[in-house]
C-alpha cells in the first residue's frame, strides 16, 4: 500500500515559470520575474516553495520546468536538483499552450502514458494533506481520459479570478469529488462575484491541469493542428543532436495562445475536463493586494512589511511597505498604501489600485523605459 | 536723490543660515540643511535667493551670513560676491539670539551706529517692490530708536505661523504705516486664527528684525545679560588673532535661546517693538505641504513634481513628488500624497500629515540613526 507520503505513481509534473507578474512592478521585472521573489515571507522563492510542494507527489527526478533562457541559472541555482534532462527552455515567451504542450510531447516520448499536471510557479498554496488530496484525484481522473483541474473553492467574491462552474458531479474511480465542468467564466464583477459564492456551483481556476500527456496532446491539436505539429516537430527532435537547430527553426513561430483556450474551455465544451474541488488555500498573489492580504495579521490598520533588510518607520498607516534596497523608509498617515522601493524604481499606489499597476508597465514600454521593465 | 535701486544707506544685513528644516526630512538633512535647495524651482537655493534679495538692499559688501562651519564650503560657493569678513561661522549651533547677537556686536564695532536686518536664509518671499518699501521703513524706525520687524498680512488662517498683534499705529518719520506690536502669539488653532484673519489687527510673523545693531544688544543684555557678555568677548577678539581661542572658550557655552524670546517679546512687552505690515508674499516654506502649495497650477488634483531629474509616471494623484536620485517613480490613485525619494531615505505621508514629519527625524535621532538625519 502506499504511503501518504509516497510519490503517486507515473505522474510527472510540469512548471511553466515564465510570466513577468506584471501588476507587482517594480518587484517583479524582466530578469527578476516573480517566481524568483519571495512574497510569502518564508524566506523562499515562490518557485521553490512550488518545487518543495510538488516534487514529493511525483518524485525529484519527475518535475520538469519550463522557462525562459534568462532564467536557467537562476531557476537552477533554485531547484539545485532538478534534473538537467527537465529544464526546458524557451528561446522566447509562447504563452502556456507551446511551454505546457511542449512538455507534454517530450514527456510522452519519453514515457508513453505517462499522466503529466502543470502547476504555476508562483501560486501560493497552504494545506500540504488536502492538496496531495485534490492532486491524487485529478491524477486518477486522468487515467480515466479526463483532462481535469483543480478548482478552489471561493472564500469570498474575488473579481480578481476566473471562475469554473461545475454543479455536476461526475462518477470516476478515485476521484470521487470530481465535477464535471459546465464551463469556465472570466473575472466576474463584484455580484456576480457574490453570486458565485452563493450559488456553491462556482470555484476558482487556479490554472492547474492534470491529464495523460496524449490525452492533452490530441485536444490541443483539435483547435490548434499548426502549433500541435510544431511542437511535434520540436519533441521529436528534443533528446537528439538536432535539438537547437530545430528550436531555433520552429519555436519562434509557434502560435502564442493560453492553453486555457487551445484546450481547457474547448475540453470542457465537450465534456471532457473535470474539476476537482481543492480544501486548501491558494492565491495566485497577482497583485500587491493580494500580498497584502498573505501578509495581514488580521489587525485593521496594519502595514506588512517586505524585505529581509526592510528599514520602515511606521506612523498611522495602513497597507504594505516591499523593501527592496536598504533604504529607511517613513510612511506617516496613509491608508491602505502601496509602497514598492527599489534601488532603479518605486511606486506609490493603493490597495484599490493594486490592479492598475499594470498600466504603467505598459505606459513605460510605450516610452521605451525597458531599463526599469 | 536715491534711486529705487541704490543700497539703503548705512543698512547691514545679517542672514542666519542655521537651521536644517527637519519637517523637510529627508530632503533636508544636517549636512544638506533647507537654505541650500532649490524648493521653489527658481533653479537656485533659498540662500541663493535670499542674497538675491537682500544684496540690493545693503549693497554686496554689506551683508554678513552667520552659519555653520559644516556649511562654510556650500555657503561661498553659493554666494561667491560674499565678502571673507562677512563670513561668521558657529562651531556649533547656538540658537538665534548668539547668532545674530554676534553678528550686531561685530558690526557695531566695525561701523558704530550701524542699522542692521536679520532675514532668515530659507523663506520664500515674492514682490520685490514692495519688499523694498517695507525693509525701507523698518530701517527708518530703527533709526528712530525702535526695533523693527515685518509683518505680513494673512492671506489665509495658517495654523502653522506665529502671529503679531498689532492694531495701533505709531507716528515715526519715513515709516508711516508702522504700528506698536502688542503681543507676540504662539500658533493659534483654526478657530483663533480664523478670528486674527476677520479683525484686520493680525500679521504672520515672518522673523525679520531690523534695529540699530546697539539697540539690538542693549534689549539682549536686560534679559540674557550673561549672553550679552559672552557675545562681547566675542566681538572684541573676532578682528584679532584671538578669535580662535576665544570662540573655542566661549561660543560652546552660550545660551541657547531664540531671539524671539530674548528680544523680540520683551521688546514688545516695553513698547519698543514696531511692526511694518508687509504687502509682499511670503512663506516659510516651513513643511512639504507649503513647498506643494507653492508649486500647485491652482488646479484641483494637481500633483507638484520637484527634481531636476525627475522621472514621474502619475495617474489620478495629487500631492508633491520631490525626486532627488533619478530613479523612476510611479504614482497611481493617490490624493494629496506627499513623497520624498532620495537616494538612502523615503517618505510617504499626505498633505495633512506634513507637520508630524519632525516626529520622524525625532524617532530617527533616538534610534541612533543619525547616518539618515
Amino acid at each position: 500500500m502506499a504511503l501518504q507520503s509516497d510519490p503517486i505513481d507515473g505522474f510527472y509534473v510540469v512548471i511553466p515559470a515564465g510570466g513577468i507578474g506584471s501588476r507587482l512592478w517594480p518587484l517583479s521585472r524582466a530578469d527578476a520575474p516573480k517566481f524568483l521573489h519571495d512574497l510569502t515571507g518564508s524566506g523562499s522563492s515562490l518557485l521553490r516553495d512550488t518545487w518543495d510542494r510538488m516534487a514529493p507527489l511525483a518524485g525529484e527526478q519527475r518535475v520538469m520546468v519550463v522557462t525562459g533562457r534568462a532564467h536557467r541559472a537562476a531557476v537552477e541555482e533554485q531547484l539545485p536538483l532538478l534534473a538537467d534532462a527537465n529544464v526546458v527552455l524557451e528561446s522566447e515567451p509562447r504563452e502556456s499552450s507551446a511551454a505546457i504542450g511542449l512538455a507534454a510531447a517530450i514527456l510522452e516520448r519519453r514515457e508513453p502514458g505517462v499522466v503529466i499536471g502543470s502547476f504555476a510557479a508562483d501560486h501560493v498554496i497552504k494545506g500540504a494533506r488536502f492538496f496531495r488530496q485534490s492532486v491524487t484525484e485529478a491524477v486518477a481522473a486522468a487515467r480515466a481520459g479526463y483532462i481535469a483541474t483543480i478548482g478552489i473553492r471561493p472564500t469570498e467574491p474575488a473579481v480578481g479570478f476566473g471562475y469554473i462552474c461545475a454543479p455536476q458531479p461526475v462518477a470516476i474511480d478515485g476521484a470521487p469529488t470530481a465535477h464535471i465542468v459546465q464551463s469556465f467564466v472570466e473575472k466576474p464583477d463584484l455580484a456576480t462575484a457574490e453570486s458565485y459564492v452563493t450559488s456553491g456551483d462556482y470555484m476558482w481556476n487556479a490554472g492547474m491541469f492534470i491529464s495523460k500527456a496524449s490525452v492533452l496532446l490530441e485536444a490541443l491539436g483539435k483547435t490548434q493542428p499548426e502549433l500541435l505539429a510544431g511542437i511535434n516537430e520540436l519533441a521529436d527532435a528534443w533528446d537528439t543532436p538536432r535539438r537547437g537547430v530545430v528550436v531555433d527553426k520552429v519555436w519562434p513561430r509557434l502560435v502564442k495562445i493560453a492553453i486555457d483556450y487551445s484546450v481547457a474551455e474547448p475540453a470542457a465544451a465537450a465534456g471532457k475536463l473535470v474539476v476537482i474541488p481543492g480544501e486548501f488555500d491558494w492565491d495566485d498573489v497577482g497583485d500587491f493586494a493580494s500580498i497584502a492580504k498573505l501578509h495581514s495579521t488580521g489587525y485593521k490598520n496594519d502595514l506588512a512589511i517586505l524585505g529581509a533588510d526592510a528599514r520602515v518607520l511606521a506612523d498611522a498607516s495602513s497597507g504594505i511597505v516591499v523593501s527592496e534596497g536598504g533604504r529607511t523608509i517613513a510612511v506617516i498617515g496613509v491608508k491602505d498604501i502601496v509602497i514598492v522601493d527599489t534601488p532603479d524604481a518605486l511606486l506609490v499606489t493603493t490597495i484599490a489600485n493594486a490592479q492598475k499597476v499594470k498600466s504603467v508597465v505598459d505606459a513605460l514600454r510605450l516610452a521605451g523605459r525597458d531599463d526599469v521593465l
